[in-house]
């Protein structure tokens, strides 16, 4: 198939690859970075986002945030450019980005009104789910647009489910975030707890397991906290701008989210202290700052 | 064995029943309230807590709150007094009520200088669990002790750990409630904002599960808030009680826990409604209520 893929950064790099190696001819903007693993590909370079476009039949995006994603679309050269021109089949918008689930709407029924479809298709997993197409995909879009691109999205993914409509993708990813952060939490509070009250904080955490307690954050990040292993992993950076687009998007919807913003706060104390790139694991770290006191 | 079982509540009925029904003659006192189960089985009663001290050589204890447990221990005809009476084979102590693990540090020593050992040995798995002798224990104390009377605690649990030196039994018990209240909370913001999004909180929940997300609170109660059955289960007052004891804890260690505090503030905004004796899930309805919309 001829493919689009806009957003080449280090998620979106092994992801265009996979679709490249699986004999898609796959369309780049030469306007954007293209890193040298997609230069040496059989990836064909395009003046413009709106020349991928007129060529693809689906086009990925891969990019940071709401603000690239509307770029892209609907900037100057961009996708809505191209649909604009018409004709040949109806195109499908992949985003695969992690951007506010509101806007996503928006952006699905204007892609939708120029005649394209749309899927919201935002992932976890990181660098190395990337690498190895073992994304997890969490999608929204109408299911005969999503049986279409489904193959696609296998070659960069392993767990791939239609939620609902547009938007259920982007809002089922920050449902994620804010769970993922706030587990993070209660396991950083419970150690530090238990470590200052004297006990060993790894016999807890084993105690724990099997347990009410047990999750997959207490099992991966509650043992990076006592083996101080805070190389990322998901940086506390990325994870501030997931809790950003939650909080932004309580405030939209008109709810409260008292604990994720709570969470967000203990982030921002590691970014006061530089230590926003390390994994989100490194949460504790404020705990333990506020604490005077470091497990273990 | 002549064992001793003080606190015939809702946990402590059940689990002296099992210790009876397997053999041991479990002493009584008349002096606090003997449900009919235990009236009508081999129990023998006592005119006080210092009778059944005096006879028994390991003596449970199955009580509210900290002031209780000293009470039953160096109150008026409590256990101490028998222990200063002397004689016979070294007692041992088994405090299997929630409380606080610095309290327990105190009481363990003062027993200890009256010749007599301890361990603190609190639960979780509530009524179900007491009744099926399923109970997950999570002792402190000294090994020996602990093995002396590990065949006693395994008629009455399955997951037996000794985590530590006295105090860390009670100190996992906090660290189990802290993570169970905030992966209730984790879970309810995400779902409130998943539905008030416009997405099916259920099909969120299954998406999520199997990711970093997953969790047995999201597994358990997370199905619970969305099919709304909020019989307990484990009742808001006594996680209320629990983070009580995590914060009051906190406070005398010199650290801070902002998320337990703020989850302990969403529990008493269900107690403010008349909602605290729910299951601890329906800690979902708080955040509900905030943001004037229920789930599902």
């Amino acid at each position: 198939m001829k493919l689009g893929f806009i957003g080449l950064g280090i998620m979106g790099a092994p992801m265009a690859l996979h679709l490249i190696n699986a004999g898609h001819t796959v369309y780049v903007s030469a306007a954007r970075r293209v890193p040298d693993a997609i230069k040496a590909s059989a990836a064909v370079p395009c003046a413009t986002v709106q020349e991928v476009a007129s060529h693809a039949e689906v086009v990925f995006l891969m990019v940071p945030d709401t603000p690239d994603v509307e770029a892209v679309l609907f900037g100057e050269n961009g996708v809505a450019a191209a649909l604009q021109a018409g004709g040949g089949e109806r195109k499908v918008i992949v985003d695969m980005s992690s951007i506010s689930p509101m806007a996503t709407k928006a952006f699905a029924q204007k892609i939708n009104a120029l005649g394209a479809d749309y899927i919201d298709a935002p992932v976890s997993g990181g660098e190395v789910g990337a690498k190895a197409a073992s994304l997890t995909i969490m999608c929204g879009g109408e299911p005969a647009v999503f049986e279409r691109v489904r193959p696609l999205l296998e070659k960069m993914g392993k767990n791939i489910t239609l939620v609902g409509g547009n938007g259920d993708g982007q809002t089922t990813k920050v449902a994620n975030q804010i769970i993922v952060a706030l587990n993070i939490a209660a396991v950083g509070e419970a150690l530090v707890f238990a470590s200052k009250a004297g006990a060993d904080p790894a016999k807890v955490r084993e105690a724990l397991m099997g347990g009410f307690a047990s999750s997959r954050i207490l099992e991966v990040h509650g043992e990076r906290m006592i083996k101080r292993t805070f190389a990322p992993g998901f940086r506390i950076a990325l994870h501030q701008k997931d809790l950003g687009l939650a909080l932004q998007g309580a405030r939209e919807l008109g709810l409260a989210l008292p604990q994720t913003a709570g969470a967000a706060q203990l982030m921002q104390v590691c970014a006061a202290h530089g230590d926003d790139q390390l994994d989100h694991s490194a949460l504790v770290k404020a705990l333990e700052l506020m604490a005077d006191h470091e497990i273990g």
